[in-house]
């Protein structure tokens, strides 16, 4: 009998204890070893609720009864998650979490403690929600060098741009409908500026690099700024928008962003839409590799959660090697990375603003005809900084009144 | 030092030469212990290769040496690999293959007997070429019980399928250049007529029921008869034709099938293009996730082979423990398996003929203009022997001329 506690009895908390108790025979079988959950932590009463008998508001109760094996930690946020998830494991626990914010802060730190403790600290449901793409990463894709990785890594504003682009919509008004469905928060920052991004591209790059990539250097730009009259761009263009991750390992030369990208449409990521999520792997032998799937809901991500538990399990007292050190993995500014971009511009005298933006940029193909006084164009390839530089050259022509938008265009 | 011997100095086996010798420190630390080819085995000759030193003609040097831990199968075929793997593993090496096979009819056995032995039997190259879908299945999707198995599994036919929707091409063309590129062998049979396919599936329904689901049962359909036309008629209603294996998990009612598949466009298979593989499953806890990337190929393979060879290095004497056994599953016929299905008829009488199919399948609605003489219809749900069964029925219609082909369609 392997005891386990569950710290936080919400979304994915329910979800795993409604997980394990479905499946409870197949997952027995797997984790060689009966599990149990033996307490449920909330600061909340659940009257009634099937787990109102192993419920307990205090973490005491759970840090000091040695049957525990496995602590499952899905409160979120910070603090208290990182106090109770480092007891636990110093108590010769295993931890399994959810929390990308705190893996991503303190990952390094804990795999340490797992391994010097002689337990494990598993991550799976931190990214991609019930894709497989943390084990993946350190147990699968173990012959090659990821040269990228690159990826939709939040299902809220995957929607809201599928539902801007399929059905011609104002940002505000999914942004609404996101709400209303429950798929973005009443505070919708973490989700539309990228900060959920973010933090989940940090973990995949530290796997990559096996070293500490800190969330708060990586270029981060959300979807709050992308318009109705940009996707009609997009669309003119025949291409697609998402919000896209980005970690680039091209030896020595790292560097990170999150930020709108517009993709070619056969580009394996351009076809997932709505709440899915996917997380494609560049590798110097394999090529291309991409995971698809639910990349958050409570059950998928219960379900990534207690894949965790079964592993943790079926190691007990087995450290399963995760390399990622506390040493900080410098990263390239991406002022200094290439890109393209779609220029929005409006214009005084159209004719000579074409004229203007041919002198800067060369001879690029107009885009018009899209909304009235203005016009768009995509950049030739040159480093960030150049091409904004060139971009703001643009105001210095009379003809041109102002710049509307800029917009990354996915490179060949 | 591990010392791992190579049988087979061909496409896979060069490959995974390559790929030990190109990332060999990454390799090595991933597998916490430097990784030696001490052997390669092939009944040629390779004056000048860098080989030539450690080439062996005699496979009682390698299964004598009790220096080398893990035997690298990637000769392919049954017969003498089979004799060689039981022998290697008897020995209490590992044994890692790409050879899909030997898994498909051997494979619970040869489980068995690494358990047995205390080694390990891979095969994470057997299925999806360099796609981690294996491990993925073994030790992510743990805590799901698995409903759905579909996927496009081989890289010649799905290049030929895409090669001719997107050029308009007659099935011998494309097979003709399949053949010049490379993609098809001379006798393209193991692919076209899909039992390469069939082999792939069987293996992962396997895994899934973890019972022996024989090949030999699967219900398999190859290529061979889809036609320009019938392409014609899949883009006529928008839609992408794949040759697809199904493994379908309904509590005890399992059944397998390998067919040419009419998908929907937003099923994430049907943007699969060329030489890519995807496989979806479909969890009843986690809903569904898709694994792409490249599946065949020289480096991806060999890719999945190595780590493979890294997962064995790490786990010296300890079992990985796999649950496939020799009991056999039995298999629903696919008599009794819903289905639908695009057919096309030729008539002497239009209205007549449309009238007779009216009669026979209630008011469906006719695909015409694609070409002289006949029209299309697809079918209601029905199982598959049901919908056959009308089908023939047309035939009592002096008004239809003939049946000129039935594509089962993707069912929603």
């Amino acid at each position: 009998m392997a005891a386990i506690a569950i710290l936080g009895y919400g979304t994915v908390g329910s979800g795993v204890y409604e997980v394990l108790n479905t499946n409870t025979d197949s997952i027995n079988k797997k984790a060689l070893n009966p599990i149990t959950i033996k307490y449920v932590l909330d600061l909340r009463d659940f009257p009634g609720d099937p787990v109102e008998s192993i419920l307990t508001h205090d973490f005491e109760d759970i840090i000091s009864d040695d049957e525990v094996e496995v602590v499952v930690e899905v409160m979120g946020g910070i603090e208290p998650a990182y106090t109770f998830v480092k007891r636990s494991i110093l108590k010769g626990k295993s931890v399994c979490t959810s929390n990308k914010a705190l893996v991503a802060k303190h990952g390094a730190e804990l795999l340490r403690l797992a391994k010097e403790n002689n337990v494990n600290f598993l991550f799976e449901a931190s990214v991609g929600g019930g894709i497989p793409i943390i084990r993946p990463i350190v147990r699968s894709i173990t012959s090659d060098k990821i040269e990228e990785i690159t990826g939709i890594l939040n299902g809220t504003t995957n929607y809201m741009l599928t539902k801007m682009s399929e059905e011609n919509l104002e940002y505000d008004d999914v942004l609404k409908d996101a709400q209303a469905k429950g798929y973005a928060e009443r505070n919708p920052a973490a989700d539309v500026e990228g900060h959920d991004t973010c933090r989940k591209i940090a973990i995949l790059a530290s796997l990559a690099t096996e070293k500490q990539v800190n969330f708060e250097e990586i270029y981060t730009e959300g979807i709050t700024n992308i318009t109705k009259t940009d996707i009609d761009y997009v669309k003119k263009i025949d291409k697609v928008i998402k919000l896209v991750a980005t970690a680039s390992f091209d030896n020595g030369n790292v560097w990170a962003r999150v930020c709108p990208l517009i993709l070619e449409k056969d580009n394996p990521l351009s076809g997932v839409n709505g709440v899915f999520n996917a997380i494609k792997l560049t590798g110097n032998m394999l090529g291309e590799v991409m995971f698809y799937g639910q990349g958050a809901g409570k059950l998928p991500t219960a379900a990534a959660v207690v894949s965790d538990i079964v592993e943790a399990v079926r190691h007990k007292n087995i450290n399963i090697g995760v390399h990622w050190s506390e040493e900080v993995q410098p990263l390239t500014n991406i002022d200094s990375v290439d890109v393209k971009k779609l220029v929005r511009v409006s214009y005084d005298d159209k004719a000579a603003a074409v004229s203007a933006v041919k002198h800067t940029f060369g001879d690029v193909e107009i885009i018009d005809g899209v909304a009235d006084g203005e016009f768009a164009f995509i950049t030739g390839v040159n480093t960030e900084a150049n091409v904004n530089e060139k971009i703001n050259n643009l105001l210095n022509s009379d003809s041109i009144e102002d710049i509307l938008s800029t917009i990354r265009v996915e490179l060949r």
